[in-house]
């Protein structure tokens, strides 16, 4: 460790995306570098090492040789997976595939690694790297995915605080049901939870939140704009390749906004979320489009000069009925709407991104606002080209009356709901909101298909790794 | 509802924060405003309204009288709480105590409040506020506090953003036990939690995290440099003012990195959400440090313009035992240091922030480096005038050999951490991290005493309102 510690202390580091990004003006500077070996290749007199330390989707190549390296032996022997410091200048290779090189001066070993590293430099499985979740990062899918996703992150809390926004962290524990459906977790320090629950943590029965979205409402009253963007919970015997027990939700509500408004909101982010994306991320798009989805950037690009349609679902289901024929469940006014259809809007008639408002009241949660047919509800869905349905939202019943008659009459206990009747007896205001599963997103602009694999360590139905 | 809405689409909205930042732009012009009534006061001839949107900490005065506003009786007759919506001209008024006030001349109602309303305009204690966490938002003080929470959080991610680390999400539930302590909800979807815990969701034992180290830790040794933000769990029965069973913790990890460059990571981030809350909310600051707290600008101007001291714990305790005639707890090494000896290391002694660092390995957790005295470990905590520790970090234990032996001599079973042990297999290197309580930080920068006033819908042994 002595010589790693020497060597630690000689140079300011250098990242592998600076260079990369950079590498023009970088040319014959030495630098520090740190990283792990992608793959290594050698001989008696050169050996070549693919580095990559996680700041840039690529690995930089590297080269070393004898009369330079006092301990070549010893790298030369290094496996994959190993993680090395190093002094090297950087060359620059304007005839070869990549740009520069890096050529080694002085070079020690971090940490080996060992000939049944599992991540060895072929194909593997996304089942299993899935079973590996604690290294799969390591790998250019997952390094790529992950970038992506802490982008997307930072690219939607700057959309809302750069509106204005109050960002708001609703609670995770909860004693409330958003939607009086969807199965619960329950959250308990009982060791028998047949015994009486005045004994528990809070003195009384409490899960895990399915939604922020109540609780964000009564902030909205007082904030006008807020979002939350926090996990949420389905614990729901769910096998698909779309749900997961555990995900991220992006909630913004609104006062003093209806549905038209709201609608804008939720274009204008998608839009900016899919901009940074491409502004920040190229190489793991262009890797993405090359290796995991031919046509994303084509339809990343289409989204992003699209001016959204907009249709009522009563509408939507006199267009898609003439095409029942195509379809494994036949459209009929008062069903809800299936991906082949969501699909089939958004891809072939429309041939872009479509808002869908005013559904069936019976289909749609108790807090949507009934419009006057009473018939239909001011929600909305955003459907898009590949998936579907991207977003959820509603403008909200704003009238204490209605909202206490549509809870009567969907057998809701009102006793539950006191406080959030509370933001209409006082100060009640037209507002709307929507709610993106944020995973949905990260799938949509890489175009993995498969939760499991654009979430860190995920959780699905008898699956929750360490 | 039809003159409201006929209102609702006449002009663009505009918010008080942009009025109270730009108002010498807008003289003479009329807008559209949304917001609530705070106070109301009239005559017959004159109705002054305090309007606040919850965009901007303070009220605008808007002013009505009867000839230019035809519903003026039913608007003088309005309670607080109620909401409007109103077209009013920005009218200047530089000898006023206000620079300006708005003239009404059309105004609807949104919706109206009781006289009942709980949030009358009179001082309210905190206790009967936490009972209405729904409402306390609408509040000059709740209104500040997560108005600063929220842009915290914002310069929180804007600080790793432009610092190239990668925001990552680490699962709330687990199977694993972070530090081998630290009591855990149980997550279960079985009724009868006595029976085989095979047939649970997981099929095994869940609980929520206490934190998202380890799991970071794994990423780092892809990214080099990531954190992570979300909530974390204690089930501790615990009812100070410093602890909730549901906080938020902020928790970068980095490769490659020692110790000191730990310390100088934190410095910067501490700085750096300081700087931003002082930019981005001076009216909340002067709210706080009036009525909250009277030295709180001046402290956090302190620790802006200091450069942190160290100490190791060793000679802090060396310190610090000249003056044990002072404590409750007599300080001695091997102890762990109390809150009291915190605050005199950092107020008295060196009267700025101070780390203190290379703690008994006895009183911190299995994953710390030891260090070559076989008695310290690497670990480091940061104290701050006013409160003591602020953040809590460490290097991390990096070599195979000597983690394992540290979890053998702690009882820990190695089994279920192989995951966390193949860091240390594959590529290990030089890496550390710290944590902060994001709560403590806001309440460091408001000033706030109590925990529960810092997070929207605080969670306790006993309460879990909603």
């Amino acid at each position: 460790m002595k010589n790693e510690e020497k060597i630690f202390n000689l140079k300011e580091r250098i990242s592998l995306r600076e260079v990369f990004t950079t590498y023009e003006n970088l040319a014959e500077r030495e630098f520090l570098f740190c990283g792990w070996i992608r793959n290594i290749r050698n001989s008696k007199n050169i050996t070549f090492i693919e580095l990559n330390d996680g700041s840039y989707l690529k690995s930089a190549q590297v080269v070393l040789i004898p009369e330079n390296v006092e301990n070549y032996n010893e790298i030369a022997e290094l496996n994959i997976g190993a993680s090395v410091m190093l002094l090297g200048k950087i060359v620059l290779t304007p005839n070869a595939k990549q740009p520069f090189e890096i050529a080694v001066n002085k070079i020690a070993i971090s940490g080996k690694s060992t000939p049944d590293y599992p991540l060895q430099n072929k194909r593997h499985s996304m089942e299993f790297l899935r079973d590996i979740a604690h290294l799969r990062a390591r790998t250019n899918t997952f390094s790529a995915v992950f970038r992506v996703r802490s982008v997307v992150a930072m690219s939607i809390h700057r959309f809302f605080y750069n509106h204005g926004f109050i960002y708001l962290n609703t609670p995770i524990i909860t004693a409330a049901d958003c939607e009086g459906a969807g199965e619960m977790f329950r959250v308990t320090t009982m060791e028998d939870t047949t015994k009486d629950v005045k004994d528990d943590f809070f003195g009384k029965k409490t899960s895990l939140t399915v939604s922020g979205q109540l609780a964000a409402e009564t902030f909205s009253m007082a904030f006008s704009n807020v979002y939350t963007f926090g996990p949420t919970f389905r614990a729901e015997n769910s096998h698909t390749t779309k749900h997961a027990a555990e995900f991220w939700m992006v909630e913004p509500e609104m006062a003093f906004c209806d549905l038209e408004s709201d609608m804008v909101i939720a274009e204008e982010m998608i839009k900016q979320v899919i901009a940074d994306v491409i502004n920040d991320c190229p190489a793991e798009l262009e890797f993405f489009n090359e290796f995991i989805d031919k046509g994303l950037l084509e339809r990343l690009q289409h989204v992003l000069s699209s001016d959204f349609e907009k249709i009522t679902y009563t509408d939507a289901v006199e267009l898609l009925k003439k095409h029942n024929d195509k379809f494994v469940y036949k459209v009929d006014w008062g069903t809800d709407l299936q991906t082949e259809h969501e699909r089939f809007l958004t891809e072939q008639i429309f041939k872009k991104p479509v808002f869908v408002t005013d559904y069936p009241k019976e289909i749609k949660a108790f807090y949507m606002k009934v419009n006057d047919d009473n018939k239909t509800v001011r929600a909305v869905d955003m459907l898009v080209p590949g998936i579907g349905e991207l977003i959820g939202g509603s403008q909200r019943e704003d009238n204490l009356e209605r909202l206490e008659k549509r809870m009567d009459e969907l057998g809701l206990d009102k006793k539950d709901y006191e406080w959030y009747l509370d933001t209409r007896r006082y100060g009640s205001c037209v507002h709307s909101g929507f709610g993106l599963g944020f995973e949905r997103m990260i799938m949509y602009v890489t175009g993995m298909e498969n939760i499991r694999d654009v979430i860190p360590f995920p959780r699905t139905p008898g699956n929750c790794l360490y």
